[in-house]
């Protein structure tokens, strides 16, 4: 195994987000249900977004909104995804290489737009996202770097990517190279639909692939279809040597083989957004355990720059992580 | 005169704003003028845009902030300007027209991309725009729907109309068709460097066209080249019915043939980014202008607007007006 010269490598869909304020009757009347991700097609997205209040645009995904945490950090990360050559796209990749994350995945020159994620922010903070997945679903295994996969410690993976149609492969195809080069790969559940949606693949993925699992509650529960959060994080035990486990403002508890480590949440200053939650709690996580820091300091790193991100509006941290991590002394 | 259908039309540079933060550093080693508006060309703003850090995206433009503003108080609005057919003009077309702004002029379907404002904030919250106009040079006379303009109560122009080319025509058109219509127009200054670009014209329109002038204490100085806020005062009493001259965090005076009011600021809630706040002025006054209110809540409705825009990041408000307005009994 050769020296490492990035810290983590993201693999994602590739996503501006539109957010708008709406209330719980829109959510009702249009049929969203509430804090998932429903995918959409280009015809709905149109109809849905004639439908929403003024918007602001940002970038999000996922795995883009982790690597931008990891990098705010001062972690050195890289991310592959697929945009079209469009305006989005333009802002998409410039708002990942403004924050310091490497990001060299050509755009589609032909093929739909890029993806959107219509998000509806309701009064509680709560997001209900719809996403059409536009040019995502050109990603695939010839958009592998395997020198650049190789170049990481960790290759990080989100769920959502079981959606478009080839990219399983590409991210099947970089989990190979990341092991063959001793390296760790990580993967985000992402949502309790998009697992319910591909379970089985999910489940032989955690189990036989996967070295660092992100999920919360539902995430968890779903995969091993039980009620019971004990139950599923005892069963995810033997599969991955590492699984982060959160639970909203209750905080998060990091299993492994040997221990189970309770996380407390970060003091929250204000709750505006609760979009990217999920995703800056990896980044945190990810940063801390390529870092060199033992479990419950990643899990604290991970809630410290969750409670960054829901303060205030969009998926990508405002703040300079690295600056809220010395004051809280978790630098 | 017929009975009017609009309360305000308004015409202006239709612009998708990209707002990042950005320290004082970097101002000067771009050297870009502190809370002014810098016109580039195509080029330096892709290269800005490269070194700016990542952003956010939300519709702005001067008028379409106001506009956005009366519709949120509940007023009738319309919107003229040009935004070319692609993904940024799609995005402002939306924002306006979700808030309830009619806006219905074609979009250019040649020639440069949906103008783009390049915004930084700076700690202090003040905002330094750099804006290429892209289609709004577009914008000529042949926008003008005659019919459109006759049914509003004011035309409403603003000062960045000056730099493209055929935007004064059309303006010039609009101002007459509201005049024979028996209407108010009103001019926003917009900027002290556009006056200083185009002080002539801005002389003779003021003089000879604008009913109601909007400007802030730089504006009104530098349209009649001087030092003394009395004396730019004085100056414009003759020239306009109303004048209504922002003093940032002193409030407002609104200055008329007979009498010189004194409008108190609004409580602000938290100092965030200031771009918009003069738009937000103009909105508020001139709701309560069409609705009947005498000059004094007018100025009161603009600062409770401005202080709505500038507690959160962009230009465009984030809560009902009409709710704000009705809890400070302005309503």
């Amino acid at each position: 195994m050769t020296a490492h010269t990035l810290d983590v490598v993201g693999i994602g869909n590739a996503i501006v987000d539109v957010l708008a304020h709406a209330d719980d009757a829109f959510l009702k009347t249009e049929g969203l249900p509430k804090g998932a991700m429903t995918l959409i097609d280009a015809e709905r997205a149109e109809a849905l977004y004639k439908l929403m209040g003024s918007a602001i645009e940002a970038s999000g995904g996922s795995v883009g909104n982790s690597m931008a945490g990891i990098a705010s950090l001062g972690g050195q990360g890289a991310y592959i995804g697929k945009v079209r050559d469009d305006q989005l796209g333009d802002v998409f990749r410039h708002d990942l290489t403004a924050i310091g994350v490497k990001f060299e995945t050509p755009a589609a020159t032909t093929g739909p737009g890029t993806a959107r994620c219509l998000i509806l922010v309701t009064p509680d903070a709560q997001r209900t996202m719809n996403t059409f997945l536009g040019a995502c679903v050109d990603l695939g295994p010839e958009d592998i770097d395997e020198k650049l996969v190789a170049s990481a410690q960790v290759t990080y993976l989100e769920g959502y990517l079981f959606d478009p149609p080839r990219a399983q492969e590409a991210f099947r195809k970089a989990s190979t190279i990341a092991h063959n080069a001793g390296r760790k790969v990580a993967l985000s559940l992402s949502d309790p639909f998009v697992v319910n949606r591909h379970r089985d693949d999910f489940r032989e993925l955690v189990k036989g692939h996967i070295d660092i699992l992100f999920a919360n509650e539902a995430e968890i529960c779903s995969l091993y279809e039980t009620d019971n959060f004990a139950e599923a994080a005892a069963a995810v035990r033997g599969h991955c040597e590492i699984a982060a486990l959160t639970l909203s403002e209750k905080g998060s508890v990091v299993v492994t083989a040997s221990n189970i480590e309770t996380v407390p949440p970060a003091p929250i200053t204000q709750l505006i957004d609760t979009t990217g939650a999920g995703d800056l709690y990896a980044a945190g996580f990810l940063y801390g355990l390529t870092h060199g820091r033992d479990l419950v300091n990643c899990g604290k790193l991970g809630s410290l720059c969750a409670a960054e991100v829901i303060s205030h509006f969009g998926a990508r941290p405002e703040k300079s992580l690295a600056e809220l991590a010395r004051e809280a002394k978790l630098a």
